[in-house]
């Protein structure tokens, strides 16, 4: 990019709203747990749609690439740029612009973290179900790009199951406007395709999403296992129960000892598992299905088994299951979290396959996921200063990627493809598929300028190259710092 | 067309199952209850998925225009050729090629009838919650092509929340397969893109659709009230409230008129209105929230309110409202179904307007919808062999629908665009929006040969012109036999 044409961008913007000293740029430079290091040419920091739009514009003038990035929490290289790329950072575009309690329904910015939404719904017995663990921080612009999860997704589903609509600027600097309140859309699901297309069609400017009613009541349950295999015993009781849990969540024994060091959660000792589930609902019914579960789960033998007496302890059992992440860093200079899907019923499988492929590469794998949806996600800790131990935790990565496929499941359950997994799509989809899912990407974004380098394997946009801007292949290399 | 062409593809299908003398066209000219009249050059009728990507193939390469075909129940001309185009009737595609009930799913062919799928299911205590009138004969392709909706989509969402995933042979005759039995999907909703899409990318070949347990018990409410602004009243109250029914519906007097003639259903007498409520889950909740409903139906002072008390009297009230639309057949020579979708709280204010637009064109309109979505149904009785009843019925139809745009709906519930509606687009998306739409149309069927002229206003897929077609703008030509 021309010195030139950064200056103009920096004209667009008001003072302290462009950066491009190093020292400014280095918090942009990675996200949230990956090892990626990229460095952006500048981050704007738009406060209005209008600006949003109007950079959008500049941008596919000058066929720059650029990135939205909201909190940074991508798990996958998703907020991350291509080198030289500009970063939109999006967190001042943080207004919730209506709360419609009779509609159950919520307007919001992009840069609008996902826990304020709830804590606004809140007074009007209302909360926005997706519930990623990084809710407390994460924008809801992020959720939208990656169609976020979280542990309340087995029952209430992904972030597309809760937006309504979108307005959006396509990186052909086109404002569009998608579904609305009403369920009932015109064609496609237009509005669905653009839930999770990982910022590659466009930036969100203004997002509706659904409101649920809060439960009335919650039963919550923790119980220790001796062995990962009989937690996932449990879940496979539970499901076949036919019961409908809110949550199902299992951490194992490292899982554990993270969370005990960093937020001292107390766990049954001479535990290998711990399982997680939780009812929520109208009152009566908790209480009938309380009685079902409390059944399976003394049937199924655990060390010890813990039922919330009231919202604090509730709280305190989430709190250990939402710190495990970062809490498995005090455990471990460096680590990858995979995120990867299998068959439920052969979760047992999947957690002795993942144990044997760590024994042989001679690394620790934590695990905290999703049971309920067998969203698995194994945290590989490595330590970035000893020579090849990255590469061996990547290998590692990649093979248990590929059981998850082989398995019959997917490359990635809730953080989305990236940066991270992009030479991994072909394991999941034909090359006619990808081609198409090309065509689509190009129908938003025909110059490929909306965070290029992510999701699709090869290099792509060649129109880029043409114009000699940095080789995109370049996009998926790692700097370690 | 040449005649070689059609001697060809005919030379591919074994003798019956391909149709072109005028007789065998004739049930293929028209669909469920529009207008519309167009014949096609031939109708193919494959057995299996192999047969119908070749056909697809063979289309492509010709460069035809092609319709897929289930049981012709659209109501907006959906399922009918381009004049001189082939239709892929997909009727016998009629497997349910596997039934899970541990992972509550089923797979099954395009052509497999609606309520076959419950019907199979009921056994394992599951059941396909998507109910469009039609359902008895209507087929699972068409509810994906149109993401059909249904009484009971107002608790459980259209068509498109209940597939998970779709194998589909593309226009270009590629063939792909996209999400699969886990919400957890890697990119944006690809099988979301591909529900709803009118025919317009290609052919599903396999779809598989999500079970829902049966509702372990149900609470049904026929009420009959003086006015239709009484019933909808009554709706606003039982929303307001809290309650989410499986099912919100009313009919007003005509239809009701209609209902007694064809099935002898019995109503309150002396009522302009009748609406139907039901509640369904667990026993324990149906019988809070009936408490509850009976207050709210009590207050809102009805002529009487008749509870349902065994399944024999659920069913005729069932069968009362899913016969309105064929019903209203026997009060008038001819009707147009409309179908748009006005804001629920802004219902009463609707059927008022329409009520007033009727008595301006002299023309008689049954009202019959689905009040817990906002989703109208105004059926518009004409003669069609009084000169200009038609051009006035059709006059009357898009008053509605601009009404519908006007007070913030839409011009399509669950029917779609197809043919009927291809005009009224440009009053509900602006002109990027539908740009858009048809880059992201053109990424599945770049020559335009799937399903042309519908859903898009103006003349379309200029690539068939040039080789010499039939123009597309006379595709929506109503030619009245």
């Amino acid at each position: 990019m021309t010195a030139a044409v950064l200056q103009r961008l920096a004209a667009m913007m008001p003072p302290g709203r462009f950066l491009e000293r190093p020292e400014q740029l280095a918090a942009y430079e990675s996200d949230g747990l990956t090892a990626f290091r990229v460095r952006p040419s500048a981050v704007v920091i738009p406060e209005t749609a209008e600006e949003v739009i109007a950079l959008v514009r500049f941008c596919h003038a000058e066929k720059l690439p650029f990135v939205a990035r909201g909190s940074g929490t991508s798990l996958s290289g998703g907020s991350l740029p291509v080198e030289g790329g500009i970063v939109v950072a999006l967190n001042r575009l943080n207004r919730i612009l209506r709360l419609d309690p009779a509609q159950r329904l919520a307007v919001v910015e992009p840069g609008v973290v996902n826990l304020d939404v709830t804590a606004t719904a809140m007074v009007h017995g209302l909360h926005y179900a997706p519930d990623p663990s990084s809710q407390s921080i994460c924008t809801v612009g992020g959720n939208v790009a990656f169609n976020s999860g979280g542990a309340h997704c087995l029952k209430y589903g992904m972030t597309a199951n809760h937006v309504l609509g979108i307005k959006a600027v396509l990186a052909t600097g086109e404002v569009v406007e998608w579904g609305g309140p009403s369920r009932e859309t015109v064609g496609p699901d237009w509005c669905g395709l653009f839930t999770g297309n990982e910022g590659l069609f466009g930036i969100a400017l203004e997002i509706t999403l659904q409101l649920l009613p809060r439960a009335e009541c919650y039963h919550t349950v923790l119980a220790g296992y001796r062995t990962l295999e009989q937690a996932g015993d449990a879940v496979s009781a539970v499901i076949a129960s036919g019961l409908l849990p809110g949550a199902i969540e299992i951490m194992d024994a490292l899982a554990l000892e993270a969370a005990v060091a960093a937020v001292h959660a107390e766990y049954p000792p001479g535990c290998e598992a711990v399982l997680i589930v939780e009812l929520e609902g109208p009152r009566e019914v908790v209480a009938a299905d309380r009685e079902r579960l409390d059944q399976i789960i003394a049937a199924s033998q655990p060390v010890e088994a813990r039922p919330a007496r009231d919202a604090e302890e509730r709280m305190a059992i989430w709190k250990g299951r939402k710190s495990a992440f970062s809490a498995v860093g005090r455990l471990s200079p460096d680590f990858i979290v995979q995120d990867g899907v299998v068959p439920r019923r052969r979760l047992g499988e999947a957690l002795r396959r993942i144990g044997d492929l760590a024994r042989k590469s001679g690394l620790r794998v934590a695990n905290v996921f999703h049971a309920g949806d067998g969203n698995l996600h194994p945290l590989i800790l490595f330590n970035g200063r000893v020579p090849g131990e990255l590469q061996q935790a990547e290998a590692l990565a990649g093979e248990i990627l590929k059981m998850c496929v082989e398995m019959g499941g997917s490359i990635t359950g809730e953080h989305g493809v990236g940066m991270e997994k992009r030479d991994y799509l072909p394991a999941m989809f034909s090359p006619d598929e990808i081609d198409c899912m090309r065509r689509l990407r190009a129908a938003f974004d025909p110059l490929g300028i909306a965070n290029p380098g992510k999701m699709f394997p090869s290099a792509e946009a060649p129109s880029l190259q043409h114009h000699g801007l940095h080789p995109l292949e370049k996009a998926g290399v790692i700097s370690r710092e």
